[in-house]
């Protein structure tokens, strides 16, 4: 069965996704929407897909499904259309930067039954995924510690940040989903703090750009995450979980790895400077994960559902760096 | 300049020192004093000193200065008494368990000037001084986190437990004292969480053995730890310090370092399994740094002052544990 | 400009080389030949190619360029017809097992002025480009020692052994073209020695399977090449270059780089199993280089001539191992 | 049992052996001679050892054993007066530059029934015993191919040079001997390249500086070593063995362990700059192994015959390098 596939949304995450359905034999692409027509030009023109609007889109009997990459405050209305619309959808991250409206979309996802997957692309990393199934084959031991080091190139625009929901929301939400991914119960408790180190337009937008957070579950299992908006050297992506037995580890990954030895030391080259470099193996993974669901009729994962998770979690270190308490959730 | 050396406690950590005195060509290791003499005798012949009463240490002539490594409740009393009796003091952390009781004692090292320096001997391992070093030498810029991971390779005896003071001022406060060596700044906040995860047994003395630690300073630096009473592959004592400029790193030291690759892959032996062979650099430098400050007459440093710090902090951090808020301490 | 391709050979390789083509915006696969069609049906249906005769293919007017991927021993006669054809040709190495053989047929592309580019793969590798990019840009100076380690995962099936013109000609020859590449100046004189170690039919079979070589410069400048049919943890390909003033080194390769550390120490998994997946990138490299050389109308590289004096000294190498001398090669 | 030693020669390298007899606590330091009579009361006031003629210590009835590292041309003399005296000798390598006289030496130790032990250090270096022991412990099967890496961080001067008996003799004897030590089958074929490209000087004594030898033993087992008289990085001295099972390698030592990340990438200090630092470790374990031979009446390893054995492959790979012929040497 090949599935057949309409992009709402042709930027840069678009493109992305746009060139995994494309090279995979189970995918097609078939329509492009976009309000910048150019845009939507642009993919339909390289991968042999119409440009189509959205609402042709969503009345298409040629399409199966739909991958949303339109900005963020349009996904939980795209969902709700294309959930009706009897499309399966693959919706990046965030359903929406408000817990409340996040939980009326998914009851109407329920209630159509419409497959929804969430774009948690890490978890299809294929060393991040390794660390999962070592957990899962036993080489470890129960799970104690996750440690999660997550630190960008660089600040993303002002103007950006000011959109983002912030950065619990924005850039530490893929972290929370890691560390449920990986810890083996759901968080019942936060601690986070928050500072502005790297840029002050950060901070007098309201936002926070260096982040520390502890995660406690029921049975007392522990999950660190550090988060920078900064880190000169690439992005910095390593996750090490410690067990009964031991501990796995995923290193960061290097576009070239070589090493230039000389009186001044061993030196190798900077990591990926770039999330879509470092993570076009993930990407690839999750759409093809996403077509097995698809095809297969299974239960989407990440769901919906994980996407909420995450995002209460998000919002429960915002208030525990602002209140100087560990806030509680309840997730299950 | 020769410094005249009396030790008192000849237990496993006065071998490691007086070893340490033994080979250092400054220093002379005169007199043993041990509650059990046969202890007191294996050093004193095996490095050529005489076994002679704490008294008789206090009183002697030719006695510089003194190495304390005796039970933790008798460290106070000796430091005070040898401080009066005008000795130069190395203590072993902590000078006391309780806060009150150090203020105390160090009022009177104060009041007698006498030289104090307490045995946070991680400051002087070589990678580690080297990662101070690098930061002193800018190569990181400003420091921003710092990242403490500390895993003992197993949980010491309840006996031992119950005698500790619990695992933030046995464990943790080397890792406490670490922070504000590279921190660059005193922490304003703190905030723990605490579990029990290795041994119940643990948990029934009162005490946790799994801890994930934040602390914030004024400016907004934070510093993670990240702890654990048992690491099945050995001693993990790693550090890293993110700065405006890059990051420094020190990773684990290992006995071995040799590789085997075979069908199941690339196996490294592995690591130190115990702090004294692990920090048996550290522990020479750091007698060593202890005789040049004796005989340069400079600070001592980590200082009395350093001690007393180190345990607020681990006070704060049980505090944060038990109460599931941030801490504030206010240590300059 | 976009160059189209007709493909000879629809076996393994020749699928890698048409997804590298499919996947490549200046490229079209028009043709594919097997003599066995049902392979050539499979590769045209999933690229959306033709399946042709060899002699449609060399008298069509829509195909500019062929890749040569058909057994060794059409290898020389295919490039003259091409040649005298007017298509620019990617053929995979070995021209031919025969020096004597290959010579007459570059003489043939000479006259005929036509492209042609041997297909040694591992120049395009990322992180060996990125070793050859480092001596150019003067980071280890002057180069004096190159060292090639290079040994399969397991040996041939024995059938083909026999037809592959020996280790020399068949694996070494990889490493003698790295070695040029690397070297910066013609190696002079070879010195080999053989073994069979791996598997006595292969010795049975008139070949070896373990070899160590050494070859020298006019200069005095040294590789050492290192091969083995078997490495049980994986395809083990590294490369490092010694200079004046330093050294660059290339690391293996590996599917998944996560790290299990438990009471046996730290474990790594086994590199790639496999020369498809260890060099996927080059492949897809070499195949836009050699798309840029059509383009631009550039002098190909590597060309027949690199491919004929890495046969050289694999001939060379074969002699020296045989008659236990240093066989003298002129290859510029 | 403490064993007392006579120490003959009290330049770097004695004192290197002094402390380690010093720091032994089965042997004691009786007697230091010297020519140069400062550096004889250097050592012995270090240690509080006495000043001697080296007729004393031959006569003397307090000393068991004899160190020898006074210069090369003496050492075969100064073993036969030792072994005549009854004295168990430690001699620095080499026993002799002349394989002739090293025979005719050795003829004597025979005779004497002498403990005779050659200071080939580095099989006492904890990284590269471990190799051998990985080997005995079947980890990696049956040897297959020793990979030797050995590289100085510079040249010594001309004058060493010209008195060194060559970069075969003096430098990759070292080699030569591991190469034996692992190999477990004695080489019974040598190629050697030679090269002047570190410094023309040393070309004008007659030596090289940049060499590469394979051996083979009867069964077809391969070494290849590598060594350069430069390595602007430190000290490069790495092992790898691959087997029918597998491959274990040593890696390099680093005098600090940490890593800076930044724009330029990541960075490690250079390695050690000195054997003696480097090998630290190796020469307290070479004297504990000596003691060890002489306190349990064990037979001495490395003996005499080792020594001769590596100077046999130093002269074929002379011979090799010189003629262009792989030169027969039969060694058991």
């Amino acid at each position: 069965m090949t599935v057949r596939f309409g992009l709402l949304g042709a930027g840069r995450i678009g493109k992305v996704h746009a060139r995994a359905v494309a090279a995979n034999p189970q995918a097609k692409l078939v329509a492009v929407a976009d309000a910048f027509e150019k845009a939507a030009k642009e993919i339909s023109a390289a991968y042999g897909a119409e440009v189509r609007s959205i609402e042709a889109i969503e009345k298409a009997a040629d399409i199966d499904a739909v991958i949303i990459c339109t900005p963020t405050d349009t996904h939980a209305d795209l969902i709700e259309r294309f959930a009706k619309a009897g499309k399966a959808i693959f919706c990046e991250k965030p359903v929406d930067l408000d817990a409340k409206r996040v939980e009326k979309c998914l009851a109407v996802v329920d209630k159509t039954k419409a497959v929804l997957m969430v774009g948690f692309n890490r978890r299809f990393d294929p060393h991040f995924a390794a660390v999962r199934k070592a957990i899962d084959d036993g080489a470890i031991g129960k799970v104690e510690q996750v440690v999660i080091t997550s630190r960008d190139p660089g600040a993303p625009p002002v103007d950006y940040i000011k959109r983002s929901g912030g950065i619990f929301r924005d850039m530490t939400i893929h972290d929370f989903d890691m560390a449920r991914f990986l810890l083996g119960e759901e968080p019942v408790a936060v601690s986070a703090h928050a500072s502005v180190l790297v840029d002050k337009k950060i901070g007098e937008a309201g936002d926070f750009d260096s982040v520390s957070v502890i995660l406690e579950t029921a049975s007392g299992r522990q999950a660190i995450i550090s988060n920078s908006r900064r880190a000169t050297y690439g992005y910095d992506q390593r996750i090490e979980v410690h067990g009964s037995k031991g501990m796995v580890a995923a290193e960061n990954q290097r576009p070239v790895s070589i090493e230039v030895a000389s009186e001044k030391g061993y030196t190798r080259p900077p990591l990926h400077d770039f999330f879509m470099t470092r993570y076009i193996d993930a990407y690839a993974n999750e759409i093809a994960a996403f077509i097995a669901t698809v095809t297969k009729g299974a239960k989407a994962s990440p769901s919906g559902t994980d996407g909420l998770a995450a995002l209460r979690l998000a919002d429960a270190a915002l208030k525990s760096a602002k209140t100087g308490k560990a806030v509680q959730v309840k997730l299950d």
